[in-house]
């Protein structure tokens, strides 16, 4: 029998029970739809609170509609946007920004799926040549879709970077809270104090059952984002049920016990599994991600018990997430059950 | 103080308390995300059981999307979509049709929101002309934004045209509950046996939390969705919990008593503001909605206390939306303020 | 045997003599690619010697993608373009707007292809409701596809109401001189003096063998139109041979002449066959076309010597377009067909 | 004072003697306009019997438009094209193929701006995955943006990975003629012969004024085309003034007479480099473009009397594109200058 829980990604995991309490307490009676009700309105109030009293804040139903709607408030179509190689946006969407957008992404290779300002420079030597795309935003993941986290100050860095060459940062911040957490700073530090202009806060990766925000600190940006959420798809009708789960999160510290509980488990396993040679942990453990390179042979049987996925099928890397509902007893038992494989 | 119902819309409603229970006892543990699970299987296979054993089902966020991506699916952008001037995809969707598919929509001036054939005709005549956007498909809703409903004749009508000038039928059914139990016919004669290539299934405003279906009754329109609903940034990672609501909603004719008595109450609501000679019913009441021609001066005092909307600032028309959880309580408090204030 | 000029439209001309020795005289030698030349410098000066020292210019390959262009660097995609309802935009160019847009075209009926006021009123009822795309551009054409001509007051009057609603005023001028010639004004006139923003000016339909100019009369307007252009595929490399044909085009009032013996000439063709009983003329004829029903057993007797286009089958009414090489002689053989015929 | 010809461009060229002619003999009377003509006629015959005679040929203004309309005939938005980083449509374009066909491009660094097989496999990992954009096309520039030129084997191999994988094999032909003269072969041998699917038959670059052809070699991917490119607004109305260039290029073997001394005028050119110790050749000179890297300082000396462009900043390596005008004089006063400056 396979257990419950597995390491496959931390949307595998279902809703935390406080926000399942949020959401049944929400459902009381009719509230206007779209937003206009007291649920959002308290949701609003607790994002001001943690990122900045003058944030717009905007829920949406997922994570890819989050950065499409963010990145399209930054950019004409003509411009384009900086990334990882590895950026969710740039791989994991299906070209949703390409198609919402009308930008290109120019693609950035790394070894830990982090920007550094050096890697930029030579994107802007043909600013003002009207037969290349326009740099306008550069978009990082934090946490990175390879685990890592980006300090508050090499994020200041990229800020200054984009603010001296007319460039707005965009975050996806689907791990913002891993970050945080991992970081020891308030969410408030590594955004709106990074020179972060505009944030996707994600909620279905910590706990939430879905929903997303698009967080503006540069309010002017947001002025016609109502319209682009609507365009997109992404207005939520019955929108209480979203708020309800940002108030819980963002309230009582949920936010922050889900992703240091994830971030915990994440490195116990790596501790674990770094103790075993035959495996090779690639990537710095810095939020609820764990890689590693697992020879080939072991991994369909660890692939019978466990869900996770191969990241990279030539060099055998595999990727293991934790979740907030991740146990000590889960750890131990995949922990067993790899150590009995590799013998 | 308001009463904690009203009549602006049926997604002003929450969520039916068995679809809240559905919900709940989805959250076990971990399943793999994107709709490979058990409960996104089972809400599937009670589509086909509803609508057909052969018929392709996704689910998406919302309504609107489930629209546009429907549409994409069904169409190359210098192609025209027909629908009703007063459609939803023409009107209350910011555009989202024109933006994700490139598509001209072509709207048709109607009384009661419902499409003929003799209207279509015309748009036809420019097929093979290179200069004008060729019509690819007719879109329907059923219910009508008017409250009407096509009986299956009239549908089996619009689809043979569609049918004979290889066109495609489109239904956005986001109160296809409303249209059958209204018909008191079954959710297949209104779809699959009336012709019906691509539908929109709604589930927000019959009782459910968020989520919506694209069902296509020829397969070959799906074979590329999987990416489409990708790239339009409506693929839920915790799908399960849609699916849930589905299999709730479908199984135990749920889907049917919360849409019966929704019509049942808009019948109660027509028949007694019918009898006072100050207001004037616009459209014949077929599924849960009331239009009203509600003299301007009664408006704001109505609007003190219950929300519900002017449709038509020019004739005073106002719109009064009944919802599954609508009590004849309601009704009748609110009938007998109408009362008190007309006279 | 089929004389050499018809009535089919003005696009079926060649080029005027004086535009191929100006396309001649630009051959001579290696200029810098893309518009960097000093004919293009030269043309720009002459733009800015009839519409204003201060307007932008740009050269594009045609029309659609001129007026596409044009509307683009106006819009955001959930904006809508308010437009007649015969509008080359909304019918004639295959769904272009929409798609290079997003935006919606909120096209509106008229008996002559002219646009007022009073019209435009109610589609702003919703200005600030997310739902509905937000009225940004009107975009008028100039003379209009029924050969009528706005005059300066009319425009003037629409641009007042555009400037009171934070609306831009856009001109599809494919036949700008025509109305011109017409209103017996300067090209100023009918554009920068009446508060036109954005003007497609027309070569193709006035004796150029290609290219047209999107003129902006607020430069800010224009800021990144160099990468809209190149994005829309509309930058000519061998930018000089569009520039020349305009320098030919502005200078020595070619553009003048053209058209007025363009308009004289369907001012000669109207005079004459309203002289017959069985033909009706049915709209003013302002500029350089004629439209008159025609009994439809008359139109295929005429079709076999001359090209021309029935504009509307059901009424039988046929549209008859001069061009700036019309002459008196080819009017007077047509008229004498005419007569045989429909006696 | 300047030399009336230079090395910045085959654009920088004006207008083939034999070219201009043709285009003085159409411009006699009407014809219908946007391809109903005998000028275009005659050019789609002759096209036939370059390529095939089942090849259905379209018209368009320019060299993006072409591109971007073939590639849009070729995919849907989810779909991805791969080419070379140097590609053309990749970096010259403004993002012009993302906006119109909503694609990502999958970009692969090339030494030489050729793609390989090699190359491509790993592209194909994730098929089928629907987080995942999918390869649809592969694009090649022929001859590249680096002067290099694929041989038939060379794309027989690609459009045989093309073929196995359900992909298509598109041909950016800006300099189709350069490649083929380079060769020595027939048009067909490099494109129908070689199993090319689609192909952008470029005009401009040598000797045309303006004008490009896209050509399907399997005619169910032209079906919609029509639509698609007056969409794209590439629909030219005076259609017989590219037809008639057309024509006279194809005809009488003009293509080649033209492409080769282009290409011989580069052999001659780099052969005379190669002799100076001061500058290296970079790439094989294949078609008509030399690259060498040329000492920073003498660039701008060189610049003075002679326009070309460094083609990469760092390594200060220029790019000097001769064209179907360059003489022999021409080369031996640049190498003249190029010598007096080195030394």
């Amino acid at each position: 029998m396979k257990p419950s829980r597995s390491f496959a990604s931390d949307n595998n995991a279902g809703v935390h029970p406080e926000i399942m309490a949020a959401i049944g307490a929400a459902n009381d009676g009719h509230v206007i739809a779209y937003g206009d009700d007291p649920y959002t309105a308290r949701a609003v109030k607790l994002f001001r609170q943690h990122l900045g009293r003058d944030v717009e804040v905007f829920f949406a139903f997922g994570g890819t509609g989050a950065n499409v709607l963010g990145l399209k408030a930054a950019t004409q179509s003509h411009q384009a946007i900086i990334c990882a190689a590895t950026a969710h946006i740039n791989v994991d969407e299906c070209g949703a920004p390409e198609k919402f957008t009308g930008c290109k992404l120019l693609d950035v290779p790394t070894p830990d799926g982090k920007l550094r300002v050096a890697q930029l420079k030579p994107l802007l030597h043909e600013v003002g040549f009207e037969h290349h795309v326009q740099p306008r935003v550069i978009s990082v993941s934090q946490a990175t879709e390879m685990g890592t986290v980006y300090t508050p100050s090499e994020l200041k860095a990229l800020a200054s970077f984009a603010q001296e060459n007319n460039l707005l940062l965009h975050v996806d911040g689907a791990r913002i809270a891993n970050a945080a957490a991992s970081l020891k700073v308030k969410l408030k530090a590594i955004t709106r104090d990074a020179g972060v202009d505009i944030l996707s806060f994600g909620g279905a990766k910590n706990g939430m059952m879905y929903g997303e925000a698009v967080v503006f600190f540069d309010a002017s940006l947001a002025r016609d984002f109502k319209y682009t959420r609507k365009q997109g798809a992404q207005l939520p009708s019955k929108m209480r049920f979203i708020s309800a789960q940002f108030a819980a999160l963002l309230d009582n510290e949920l936010w922050h016990r889900n992703a240091l509980h994830a971030n915990d488990m994440a490195q116990r396993l790596a501790r674990e599994l770094a103790k075993l040679p035959q495996l090779t942990i690639t990537q710095r453990v810095e939020s609820n991600g764990v890689f590693a390179i697992v020879p080939k042979r072991y991994i369909p049987l660890l692939q019978q018990k466990y869900f996770f996925y191969v990241w990279n099928e030539e060099t055998s890397e595999a990727r293991f997430m934790t979740s907030f509902d991740t146990t000590a007893d889960d750890i131990a038992s995949f922990v067993a059950l790899v150590k009995r494989i590799v013998k």
